[in-house]
Formats: C-alpha cells, sequence, structure tokens
C-alpha cells in the first residue's frame, strides 16, 4: 500500500469516527471523481455541485471531506503528485543528475498529460503533503552534489519550477479554439508553420532559421532539451563546489 | 514613437474610417483600460461588460476593436510586451549571453508586477505580433551562439519558457487568502517556515537544510539564480559546438 493510500484511508477512516453523509464515499472517491471531472472539462468544469452530481449526493457530502472549492482543486491535484511520488519510488542511480532528470521527466509527462494540473501543482505544500514529499526527493538529489543551502534551494526550484512552468505554459498556449477540440493540436502547428514561413526574412532571421524544426517539434523532446541545459549548468555549478573553481 | 505606438495608431486609423461608436476610443485606448482591470482583478475581473462601463460605452464599443475576451486578453498581453520590447531596443552586448540575460530580466521583471500575465503572455503569436518580435529577438542572440537549428529553436524556447514559467507559477502558486490581500506575502512565507521547522528532519533533510534560505528568499534572486543555470547550460553547448568537444 502506498504512502498515498495510507494517508487517505486515515482520514477517512478519521472522518467516519463521526457522522458520515453516504457510506460509499471517502476523500479518495471524492478526490477520484474530481480529477476526472478536471481531465474531462479542465479547472472551469469543476464545481462543488458538479462533483456533488457526480458522486451521487448534494454539496454537503462534498463540503463533508473538504472546506471548499480551492482545497478540492489543491488535494486533487496533491494525489495525482501521490502517483508521480510513487512511480519515482525505485529510482536510483549513482549520478544525482540522472536521478534528478528521470523525476522530471515523470513529473513533465504527467503534467503534459493533465492542462489543469500545472496551475495547481505544488501550490500549497502546507495542504499538499505528497508535492512537499516529491519537493523533499528532488532535493535529496541536489543535496548530493555538495553545494551550499542556498545554491541548493535555488537548483531544486529551478528544476520544480522549469518542469511545472513548462508544462503548465504549453498547457494554456493554445487558443480556445484547439483546447475546445475544435482545431487539432497538428492543424494548429500547421498553420502556425505557414504563418511563420510568410513573415519577412529580413525582419524575422531567427524564426526562418527555425521554423523547419518548429513545424515538426514536440513539446516533450522540447522540454527535455531545456531540462537538459538546465542540468547541464548545474553539473557545472557542482563541479565548481567539488574542485577548485576554473 | 514606438512601433507597438504606429500599429496601434494604423489600426486605429483603418477603424475609424468607417464609422466609430465613440469619437474617445481607439484599440490603445481600449487594451490600456483591460490592462488596469487586469492589474486590478486579475483574469477573472476582465468582462467585456467591465470593460465597456469603464470605459463609458456599450458593450458594442469594445467588439468594434475585438472579436471576444479571448482576442482581448491576447491583445492586452501583447501591449505589455510591446513595452518590454522598447525596454530592451537599446540592450546591445558582445556576449550574447549576456544579452539573453538582460532580455530575460526584463521580461521577468514585467511578468512578475502582473501575476495575470503569464498565462496570456506568448500565447498566440499570430495575433501576438509584438511577442513575436521579442521571440525573435532572443532567437537572435540564440543565433549567435553558433549551434544547429534545432539546438537554436530549444534554447530560444526553454529561456522564454523558463521566465514566461516561473513568473505564472510564482504568480499563481500563493493560496486564495494571499492573492486575495487577506494574508501578506511576508506573513505567507513566515507562516510557511514555521510548517516546513516542524517537519521530521529525519523525513525532510533536504527542507532542513534550505528552510533558512527559504525563509528569507525573494521570487526575483531565485529566477534569477535558476535562469544562470540554464544559461550557463547554454553557454556550455555554445562552447562544444564552437570547439571540439571535450
Amino acid at each position: 500500500m502506498s504512502s498515498a493510500q495510507r494517508d487517505t484511508d486515515r482520514r477517512t477512516r478519521r472522518r467516519t469516527t463521526a457522522q458520515r453523509p453516504r457510506a460509499s464515499l471517502s476523500l479518495e472517491s471524492v478526490l477520484t471523481e474530481a480529477v476526472a471531472i478536471l481531465d474531462e472539462s479542465g479547472a472551469q468544469g469543476l464545481t462543488i455541485r458538479a462533483l456533488a452530481a457526480r458522486l451521487g449526493g448534494g454539496p454537503a457530502s462534498v463540503y463533508w471531506y473538504v472546506s471548499g472549492r480551492d482545497e478540492l482543486l489543491d488535494l486533487a491535484a496533491d494525489s495525482v503528485l501521490a502517483g508521480v511520488l510513487e512511480e519515482v519510488a525505485d529510482v536510483a542511480s549513482d549520478d544525482p543528475i540522472a536521478e534528478l532528470r528521470t523525476i522530471a521527466h515523470v513529473l513533465f509527462d504527467t503534467l503534459a498529460d493533465r492542462p489543469w494540473l500545472g496551475a495547481y501543482a505544488m501550490r500549497d505544500t502546507g495542504r499538499q503533503t505528497h508535492s512537499l514529499m516529491l519537493y523533499e526527493r528532488i532535493g535529496e538529489q541536489v543535496m548530493r552534489l555538495g553545494l551550499t543551502a542556498r545554491q541548493s534551494f535555488y537548483a531544486a526550484s529551478a528544476v520544480v519550477g522549469f518542469v511545472i512552468g513548462t508544462a503548465a505554459d504549453m498547457g494554456q498556449e493554445l487558443p480556445d479554439a484547439v483546447t475546445s477540440g475544435e482545431l487539432d493540436q497538428r492543424e494548429y502547428l500547421a498553420e502556425a508553420t505557414r504563418q511563420w514561413r510568410a513573415l519577412d526574412p529580413a525582419r524575422y532571421p531567427f524564426i526562418h532559421h527555425i521554423v523547419d524544426e518548429f513545424s515538426v517539434h514536440e513539446d516533450r523532446d522540447q522540454f527535455r532539451a531545456g531540462l537538459d541545459l538546465l542540468l547541464a549548468g548545474l553539473e557545472l555549478q557542482a563541479r565548481g563546489a567539488a574542485g577548485p573553481r576554473g
């Protein structure tokens, strides 16, 4: 049993010692359905009323578990990150940079699958206990590099920020026509490529330099290349910390 | 006169050859008021109706200039980025990495002042002509590094993604109590610090390692340190491209 499940069960048990609104509900089932709504309709689709209806009860059955929509979003995001924490539990490498890379890849892929998640992931670690543990897990790899406390804080925050920020940005950058499903993501890319090729090459030399790459790019490869630049910079800093500065 | 103003004036003139709803309105004034609402109340506060009321007209006076709320948000964001483009117009350095750093700092500071902006900045370069030019401006520095087209595309995207993603993440990560002004940002940091110090040091060694740094950190310094790691990685890649690989 995962620690995520254990925590959820503990909370469920605590609640169930008092009166509970429906025998079939638990915090876990509330969050599972909340995540399902978020995956289908995004953050805008998640209301207490819609969730309650889906669970077959009234709003009170949801308010039994969360104080409101804000806490619900935080806990739903945290329940997804609990899955990331579990997925990287067995990741281990002699090279802390390699281990950081693997954890960052898993986190990014999870965020990329869920455009709503970037905005709520690791937003409030007071409530989001699994997110806090994931930050700790990432930070422990950074600690192995022998940097100062300040450098370590900045480095762990940069890795987390790059993963969440890039995923959130990629999830949001598409116009409404794409997110609503009217326009296929490939068609959108093809249309943007056409617009870029039509620009004046004298005014837009860079755009013309990279438009062929842009036209076939995958968000995931783009993220991984950027992460590698960041990790290369971190490795360089760690080498400077370990030996004499060059 | 900036190119931003020129473009706006051109558009205003084109519109004014036909019938215009109010003599005092122009696309520029519509976007200025839209940005003012966004700065005061965030994206949620910006409705066509609220904007029209502020401009002293009906919704039709706004629909004269934009097709709807989505285009309005894109153009309002683009009008702010036009200011960034102007601010970095005279930035020039023999070192493309230094020039990239300066542009990224200006862009970040602008985004940090406006928590709503990260979500709409550079979202649709078809509509956002100044954002496209800013991306070009950043890309032209990357071009000076002599990388392949693919590396250049990834590098420019990583820099832009890190700036916008980090700013958007920092703008969003604060709980409602802070963004609504109930809780001061310093109080929030103090409260989070107290929670972190109370964690079990055996389970959270990294959190305890960095909590003193966390307690006094500034978002801006944190961003700049992360950017420096990314740029150090990029510089290393450029050195590999210029000379023999080490």
